[in-house]
């Protein structure tokens, strides 16, 4: 029996992809998208600590949950709560693993967001991407928040610390963001190992008068200043040889009128910021050429920055076609 | 004969000190002080290209103006001036040379304000610092903008860039800042040989955390986030060492509420920033119980974050006491 208190009604969580490394921001700066997200139903079960978890799609993804990026979310968060209660989480995912737009982040985010609802909003945002930074850490081996931040908070995140974690929600003007995902494997931990671990202190400022830049422009609502400071001198540079065609999609996107952009996460995926959704759909035509032309597979979306992050519907909801 | 539009009515100007290199913000950041400041009178003259340089103070700085800081800024704001017309100027400095407060930077900031002024106001805030930093070259070899950018901008200003130049004014919340000048000397030069050309990425990336947290910290006016943010793990544990009791003063201002603080410019005066007037001056009264008791000669000053920047005022005005 579940504690009286709680509802063994279902519910659907959208939980939305994520771009991190914005830039210049590399580590600390990142926002969600509206498209693309996985769904998620779950429900409360009167079995303590048990987390049942069912895989709604093709990707054969573990359910064992401590092996599970949305289970071992859970399984941080059940410590915290002394009820008899368990879960049961369904996963539909729409966001690619190992696409570089936070697939990993959405299954983690959605479980602990989804949970928070089920037990009445007991936990803070900050404590929830406590928890989801653990199924980030079965995930990738590390426990980052670069992708659960925004997941959680919507918006444009900026961490501006990791321990202690601070997480800085940063206003922003409505932005339209174009994704690219060409259909290849760029591995995390490649994207980091050819990093070097020292960088000209030259570069580095150059990278922080642009992180200063970006978030005065995004706080201004300055479009202007949010593009002449979308410039990594220092990430971009090495990250970008795994990324095949990356040079031009990147200058096809600002030919066509984007803002600014660069890699999402560790790639491969490449995103471009617009300031008018008309620009924005050029953009993916442009991006969409490019790939086509290389006979590279690839998907493109197109969506809004997304101020909300994980959503929950009621369970009986139909999934809108457009979630956000 | 002066051109028919022109006055030969004196005027007088204070120009401020100024504060650079914020902390994390290092070679991007600066702020306009209060106090102290310069006081110059400054007139027209019918003579083509001339400039007369008067000092009034004990610093003997040279009076030709090629090697006059501002008589190097002036040259190169007539440069663009057709008409026939040239400056005689009286400079009596209240910011003492070598202090890192921006003595240099007031005195041509304040030229070129002054004279765009008398010649009404053709040039905008981002010529008048171009003009401005050929002054700086006088002073110290290098064209830069770090102390001229707020001395002519007032309040906080990040250079997000120095080629081209883009000087982004940040608002700011109210900030009392305390000023300790130990009356000891520390050579630019020295100061920048000190620092390494390279810096591990890891602490590039907390910098640039930091940078993005005081200026979201400052916009949103949350004082608290500023004080997180004013931390700066490259910069100051090198050169840090060139200034006597350095950490002492760190310490003992944080013990008497400071948010936060560091070298000013390349020193060797400190700052730190409080939310009110009385911790500002108690942070002062530990300042000098720390010099007194080390035998070191020392000005302290408390003043505010000056939104105006250089200040014009009638001849004829007496200059108050607090003049901003």
């Amino acid at each position: 029996m579940l504690p009286p208190s709680f509802s063994p009604d279902a519910i659907t969580i959208l939980a939305p992809g994520t771009v991190a490394n914005v830039v210049c921001g590399f580590d600390v700066l990142g926002f969600a998208l509206s498209q693309p997200y996985d769904t998620m139903t779950m429900r409360l079960t009167a079995q303590r600590g048990i987390i049942i978890i069912i895989n709604r799609d093709d990707y054969n993804l573990p359910t064992e949950p401590a092996r599970n990026v949305a289970g071992a979310a859970l399984l941080a968060l059940l410590k915290a709560v002394p009820e008899e209660v368990g879960f049961e989480v369904e996963i539909a995912k729409g966001i690619k693993p190992g696409s570089g737009i936070g697939s990993s982040a959405a299954s983690a985010a959605g479980a602990v967001v989804g949970a928070n609802h089920l037990l009445g909003h007991r936990f803070s945002p900050a404590e929830l991407v406590e928890f989801a930074t653990y199924g980030e850490e079965v995930a990738s081996g590390v426990r980052h928040a670069d992708n659960i931040a925004p997941a959680i908070y919507g918006g444009v995140t900026l961490i501006r610390s990791t321990t202690p974690l601070d997480i800085i929600p940063i206003p922003a003007p409505l932005l339209y963001v174009t994704v690219v995902h060409p259909q290849i494997e760029v591995k995390t931990s490649d994207a980091r190992e050819i990093l070097k671990k020292e960088v000209l202190l030259r570069d580095a400022i150059t990278q922080w008068g642009n992180v200063g830049g970006l978030i005065a422009g995004l706080m201004k609502g300055d479009y202007d200043l949010i593009g002449r400071s979308l410039e990594d001198v220092i990430i971009e540079p090495v990250r970008s040889i795994l990324i095949p065609c990356f040079a031009a999609v990147k200058a096809q996107s600002l030919a066509a009128g984007a803002l600014g952009g660069g890699i999402s996460g560790s790639g491969p995926s490449i995103f471009m910021l617009s300031r008018d959704e008309a620009t924005a759909h050029r953009v993916a035509a442009a991006m969409r050429a490019i790939y086509t032309g290389a006979g590279i597979d690839f998907h493109t979306y197109v969506s809004t920055i997304n101020p909300d992050g994980v959503r929950i519907l009621p369970a009986a909801a139909t999934v809108p076609a457009v979630a956000f």
